[in-house]
């Protein structure tokens, strides 16, 4: 499909695409709602090898948060107690555990998470009608991570665009089309169903850890979804929606009327559940190997009661 | 077994369970190396219903620490943008997205989490022979957290002490024997095998919730395993073992020549991993209603790099 | 004078004593406008004994914050480098300096300090006509901490309300009247004058300290200043109010239909600069010593971009 | 002096200038104890005009902070309660305060500060003979910014070294000997003394503010004192030293076998108080326009218990 994004075509798609209601009008979990205990049972069949890959990255000071949205920072690990400590005899008198002990500050989205469906709001109004005012300084009182502690199990499958296109990685600024993503799905011989944990991948983030830098990795430009996913999105019935880049869609936007049109459109309209800053490198090229693209997905939000999301390290079972 | 807890039997069971040079000289995941493939996979048959259980703790100000251990405190949640500010034309000019954004400031340790391996010493050594001053105040330089980050998956099994005993949770103080352990498995109909993940149910936490106060949890007196579990967790060779108080071993120690005396073994000589503050109500309910103790198991950590430990919300699928 | 505090009390103070415009259209600081370069050259003068008083309270775990006021916690102080580190030889390869370093998180209000002009609102205004929406996430755009940054500085005066009374402190809950503060000046030999930085006495603080426990402290009952305290403070002139209390007014308050009566008027229509949590002990034996009850006045305000205050050590130099 | 910098030159300074039990064994405040009562009194008269200048650079997002030294960072300034919320009625229902709150996560030594006595060892010596593991994870358990809570307060010298030169300021790398300091001094009519706070314009963060760009400000090359300083601070028996650079000394340092010479001996060995990052610009304009580069000087230290320095906000006043 061709739209040409602008304000008005968020309008129209928020309007077209709107979920709300649709899981009653108390529902907080939007597109999870779309996972059955049997596609759950199902999914768990997927993993023969019991082979486990974790797609969360290192929570440290080299993490790839550099301001560029929203003020974020990387993690900041500090510690409380050390082996020097105990070594010093600081746990002798009385004798008592020598430990240590750590303490971790950071944006919940500052690396690989799930966003929340309160992160983002259209106009006044945040996923099912909610007031936006919700979400004040003492946090996310609607749609919060919380509501998501059970549901983020199911049938993952990867479409390894890059792969599909014989590259390392695409460029930033490259736009991922609906039709490339069933392209991809069917070159891979898979089918994306209803309640699926969809992961694209485009190669961005093993690029920067190839070159040793995150540039405008988190907040910049990057490959990702065109606008046009949204329909896409709605359409397969899929749970949740993942990428290797910082914000899944593509970037420079394809408007300048505003930024990150996708989003207004997925999380307040459809109450689609997203990822970010997945690694999928290893998982990627066992797919490539066996030529199994499905796997038993589980991806664990922490329980961040009022959060906009969650750091997470998602497992891809195979 | 009868044990006279002391430094001496710490001493003794050091030798008696070392693990060190088990794996090799480089090894960072102790009695996680028991989980093969072939577990996995065939532990991802034991989900036939797609039943899924988050057993993590909400983060947030109402937790269970209070400054008993270690001077740990309540995850600390911040927000960076709000509603309120989304409301009030923000991010309006230009017209950007309408979003909120968080922060979260927490030991690792202090809700639902797992120790790594690099969280506690023995003299000046830690699991495998390093070096305790390889944990100085810029992380845990040996045994962190990160070198799990695949690996807390397989088999688990419940074992309901608090169901078995026929109470609804086990006073502060009462232990529990390797003997006890086996009778509850044997009652459940259920088997411990090599690699599994063990839960053990108190009901301590559910107390908590039910009295509406954590009380001395976390740091203060629980019921949990009697030190001689040392041996049993060795002989079993599980991968880990958790359970729904803070710390697993009971409290008052066996012991007043020391605090945490099994902790002493279990991490410094035998690298098994441990799990605390683990939610079971749900999951324990559903297993005395169908009779399977044993379901999927995954806890993926938070790849904290030099961490002594993550926060996590593990998932029981059944 | 006697006042029935009310919602419509707060209202006729608001316009009976707005400052607003007073200073100009822009002006940011309120009242610490009454302080001119004669009053502090003059102020300088009254330090003859060198004698220096610093009165913030120490900044750690036990300070008085208990989460009975806007979810504040005490100062947590953590560490980024060791002594016990050094010794380890962390620092050692290469030959580099030994250090320690550290960090702290807290509330900028959380122990002794300043508000800003930016910390209250009275409906949807700021003190000087500024619309309350100038504070958001990203901080305090107007009337935030950094426009005081040199401004703290001028005659100070104790008016030891406790010593007045013959007591060591005052209880929770009783209030200072207007006419007792004249007494109390009146009977230590000094005169409020235009600019002075005046601190009350009540006690509080020292009850706490001497009784080991913070009690309500912060947020609970305190004695301090009646509503009726804004005319006092107006037609005074003065520059600054403080007290060894958390919140200057009296507590309980005198009305059931709001909290803090006191503060919905001094800050959004006077301006006026206030102080919390000194700690006035040694100063104010010194003052009942030599009968001296003013001094040089120092008080620097960290330059908090956007504060709502400012953690501060507060000097009075006799 | 001539003195060629190295491990050697350190080891003579440090027996050379050695304050070790100069003011008993317990002394925790080093060449502070210079300053008396008397020579406080008498710094009060230097304010004649009641001129006041702030000295602490604004705590922020944008400061100096880039990881160079130690990982510190900028600091960190989130709401927990904004005028955003009030307007949307968050403190309505009971009616309540409308008020903003924050809160500050920093490195003490992050900006504008002072270094406790603390703060760095010679081997595995703190000054006066305390041994370097009294510094943990919990705290600087000796030597803590506290003992100095009320002792930055005396005569303050401007010494304008960049003025003198001719030029805007210091070119990083340049020293600044013992002579020229003396030179300073004199051209400017101005006398150091005992117990004086001595400051050091290079013009360096003038620079910085001025190109826009902090670049190696904090942690790389800076104007700034030669190690023979120690030598010329101890014979003046100065209290106190500071600067407009990150670290006083010059960088990169007089020597390559190892970081930081000067500060090796000058806290350790003499117990000599340092302060970084002073914001002189106004000051010295001042002082040029009227001839006075004496004033009186308040530099309160946050009562940081344990602390290796406090984040201040300096006042000179004239």
């Amino acid at each position: 499909m061709e739209i040409k994004v602008s304000l008005g075509a968020i309008e129209k798609a928020s309007k077209d695409l709107s979920n709300w209601g649709r899981w009653g009008p108390d529902d907080q979990i939007g597109t999870l709602n779309h996972v059955t205990p049997e596609m759950i049972a199902k999914a768990a069949t997927l993993a023969p090898k019991g082979k486990v890959f974790g797609m969360g990255i290192p929570l440290g000071s080299t993490g790839p948060q550099n301001g560029l949205f929203g003020g974020r920072w990387n993690p900041i690990h500090t510690m409380l107690a050390t082996g020097t400590d105990a070594v010093a005899g600081r746990f002798d008198d009385p004798v008592s555990i020598r430990y240590a002990d750590d303490v971790i500050y950071m944006p919940v989205q500052a690396a690989t998470h799930w966003d929340s469906l309160g992160h983002v709001f259209y106009q006044d109004k945040m996923y099912n009608g909610y007031d936006a005012r919700n979400v004040d300084s003492g946090g996310v009182h609607k749609l919060g991570m919380e509501h998501a502690r059970d549901k983020m199990v199911g049938r993952g499958v990867l479409l390894d665009v890059a792969r599909h296109r014989g590259v390392d990685w695409l460029a930033d600024g490259e736009g991922i089309s609906n039709d490339e993503l069933d392209a991809v799905a069917a070159a891979q011989g898979v089918t994306i169903g209803k309640g699926d944990f969809v992961l694209i991948r485009t190669g961005q983030m093993e690029r920067c850890y190839s070159e040793g830098v995150w540039g405008g990795y988190a907040g910049g430009d990057a490959p990702g979804v065109k606008f046009e996913n949204c329909y896409w999105s709605q359409e397969k019935e899929i749970a949740a929606i993942a990428s290797d880049t910082w914000g899944v869609e593509v970037r420079p936007n394809e408007t300048k009327e505003c930024n990150q049109p996708w989003h207004w459109v997925v999380i307040p309209a459809m109450g689609l559940t997203m990822g970010e800053m997945f690694y999928m490198k290893e998982l990627a090229a066992d797919c490539a190997a066996d030529g199994v693209y499905e796997f038993f997905f589980a991806g664990p939000p922490l329980v961040i009661t009022g959060g906009t999301g969650s750091m997470i390290n998602p497992l891809a079972i195979k």
